[in-house]
């Protein structure tokens, strides 16, 4: 791990590999890159991810055991996290508790772009069911705003 | 905690306390504001702080035992790292590795603004002793810009 790593403008670091961001393909998750900024070390087991949605990109509506915050640094935007819909701007900071379905959404003709800490040891998240679908969408605002 | 804390401009995010400047006074710091952003939880046993230097403010010229990760969100400024001083602007990432000295300056005529995450669970940092000084100040770059 450099003990720095420089920023290069337009979201993109010095010597960080950029995940190609995903073609339209209207699958569960559109239009977003993710570059690894610190890799967990043994002595501090946390990663620090940015991820990038391009305009109308949105990230997976998913959810996890593990908690984890997030800093919105480009935007505007909005999120879901559980029954809650928000309006992001720039260092607007969510805090996401376990097992909450949440969902980032570039819908503001602008990328959104986020840091995001999380411990190293994780586990996957998952996407909701057919039955949780049902739940989930019983909440009209949230039915509306989910992207599947 | 909350789900979303809202940033209001200025670098202050609504609801959190900010602990005053420091007078300028010529201690070991100087000029500097904490503000912290998520307090570690039983599941995310992570502390995210935001520091803000005032222009000619200082953070300790300091070491401790864990590691940590630094994102700048306002500047320019500069730090030592170890032997390394290094130009900072805002979005560069500064890794600190165990027992290295370090020391954030606010000496480019504006504030100094970064983003802090810390394991919940750390050691308190501890400060060069006299003999530890002479050895830092051999290298004449770190002795000038050090202050102490």
């Amino acid at each position: 791990m450099k003990s720095r790593v420089q920023y290069q403008g337009d979201f993109r670091w010095a010597g960080i590999y950029r995940l190609a961001y995903k073609p339209e393909d209207r699958s569960h998750f559109d239009r977003i890159s993710r570059q690894t900024l610190f890799a967990g070390l043994a002595d501090f087991d946390c990663d620090l991810r940015y991820f990038d949605l391009k305009p109308d990109g949105y990230s997976t509506f998913e959810r996890h055991q593990y908690v984890h915050c997030v800093v919105i640094i480009r935007g505007p935007g909005q999120c879901v996290v559980g029954q809650t819909i928000s309006d992001l701007e720039p260092f607007d900071i969510i805090n996401i508790p376990a097992m909450t379905w949440r969902q980032f959404r570039a819908n503001r003709d602008d990328h959104l772009g986020f840091l995001c800490w999380v411990k190293y040891d994780r586990d996957r998240p998952s996407r909701p069911t057919e039955t949780q679908l049902q739940e989930i969408r019983a909440n009209p605002y949230v039915a509306q705003f989910m992207r599947i």
